[in-house]
C-alpha cells in the first residue's frame, strides 16, 4: 500500500491547518487505496485565532502538534520523526498555519523564511525525486524547497502570486477544480479554499490533486 | 433546496465535536443537494483534552461556540438562534463533545442530563415531525428529547448502549456501514466512529445517514 505523509499546522483555517482540506485529503487518500500518517511540527503557534469572531486571542498559546492531533484523532508525530525512506509521497494541507507556523509567509510576504523541520522534510522528498502535493497557500512554501522556476499555483489572486513568485515561483493561474502539475519535480498543487466557495467545490480539486500524486509515484 | 441544520460541541474528539464526522457530514449534505448551517451552544466546554497526549490540559479553559467556529470556517452560530422553522432537519455528530457539552453521559451515565438549549433545539425538530439524524455516541441524547422506545444505534458497545437504554433508547445494534431509523420518529443514526477504524470507513454509514435524513424531508 501506498504511504503518504501529511504535515500538519495546527486546526483551524486562521492559525492552523484549514481542517475541511486536512479532512479530505485523508478522504481521498484512503478512497484511492493509499494510507497516511500525520506529522507537525512542535512549536508554539504564531497566535491563536478565534474563529467565531476572527479577531487574534490575547494572552492564548496553543502548540502547533497538539492542535494538530485534533485533526488526526490523536495520531500525530513530531515532524522531526518523518523518515522519507517510510513513505512514497508528501501532501501539506493549506489553511494560514502553512503561512504562519510552517513559514511566516502571512506575517512578512516580502521576505519570508520557512520553518528548519519543515524545511529539511520538503527537501527530502525533492532529493528522493518522491512526489509532494500543496494545496491553497502551502504553495509559498515551494520557492523555499524546491529550485527556482517551481510550477504551482495558489489559484488567482495576483497580489499574493506576485508575491511567491518574487521567491522563485512560476505561478500558473488555475480554477478550484484543477490541478498544476511540475513534472520534472512531481509537485501537484491545487487552489483549494484560495478560491473554493464550499466544501463540495474544494473537494474536487483535491480529489484531483491526491489522484495525481499517488500516480506520480513510482 | 434543502436546509440542515448541524449542532456541534466543540472541534476535537475527545473533548468537542469529532471533526470527521463533521466534516463528512457537511460533504454528504452538499454532495446530496442540500445546504447546512452550523449551531453550537454557547458555553464553557467541560475540559480541554490534550489531543496529543490524551491527558486533561488543566488550567485551559475553551467555549464551545468558539471551538466549533474552527470546524465552520468560522460561520457558526448561537444555538439559542437555531429556528426550526428555517430548516428541514437535524444532524448531531459524534465525538464525547455530543457526551461532555451536549450531555453530560460521559460524566455521568447512570443519571446524565442534557444542555437546556441543545434540547430546546432537539424537541423543537421532533415536535415539528421533521427528520434528525445522530451519530456515534450522539444518540445518547434521544431518550432525553424523544419519548421512551425512541429506537437509535450506538453500534455494539453493549455496556454504552445499556446506559442509554436505561434511559429509554430502544438500542438496536448495528455495524458501522449501516443506519437505524426510527420511522416514527423521522430519526437516523449510524455508529461513526464508535466502531470505525478509519476515515473512509466512517464515510460509508455518515453519507448513508444524511442521504436518509434528507430522504425523510417532505
Amino acid at each position: 500500500m501506498k504511504k503518504i505523509a501529511l504535515i500538519l499546522s495546527g486546526c483551524g483555517v486562521y492559525d492552523g491547518s484549514e481542517i475541511h482540506e486536512t479532512v479530505l485529503t485523508m478522504l481521498a487518500i484512503e478512497q484511492h487505496g493509499a494510507a497516511y500518517r500525520c506529522f507537525a511540527p512542535n512549536m508554539t503557534q504564531h497566535h491563536v485565532i478565534n474563529h467565531h469572531t476572527g479577531e487574534v486571542s490575547e494572552n492564548e498559546s496553543r502548540n502547533v502538534l497538539v492542535e494538530s492531533a485534533r485533526i488526526a484523532r490523536g495520531d500525530v508525530e513530531d515532524l522531526n520523526d518523518l523518515h522519507v525512506d517510510e513513505f512514497d509521497a508528501l501532501i501539506v494541507p493549506g489553511g494560514f498555519g502553512a503561512a504562519k507556523n510552517l513559514c511566516n509567509f502571512a506575517i512578512d510576504g516580502d521576505n519570508y523564511t520557512i520553518n528548519e523541520h519543515v524545511l529539511a522534510a520538503g527537501k527530502a522528498f525533492a532529493q528522493a525525486e518522491k512526489p509532494a502535493g500543496y494545496m491553497c497557500i502551502a504553495p509559498a512554501l515551494l520557492p523555499l524547497i524546491y529550485p527556482k522556476g517551481i510550477q504551482g499555483t495558489i489559484g488567482t489572486d495576483t497580489g499574493t502570486a506576485n508575491l511567491i513568485a518574487a521567491k522563485g515561483l512560476a505561478h500558473c493561474e488555475s480554477p478550484v477544480d484543477e490541478v498544476v502539475i511540475d513534472p520534472a519535480h512531481k509537485v501537484v498543487t491545487t487552489p483549494a479554499y484560495m478560491l473554493a466557495t464550499s466544501i463540495s467545490e474544494a473537494a474536487v480539486g483535491i480529489n484531483r490533486l491526491v489522484k495525481s500524486v499517488i500516480a506520480l509515484i513510482e
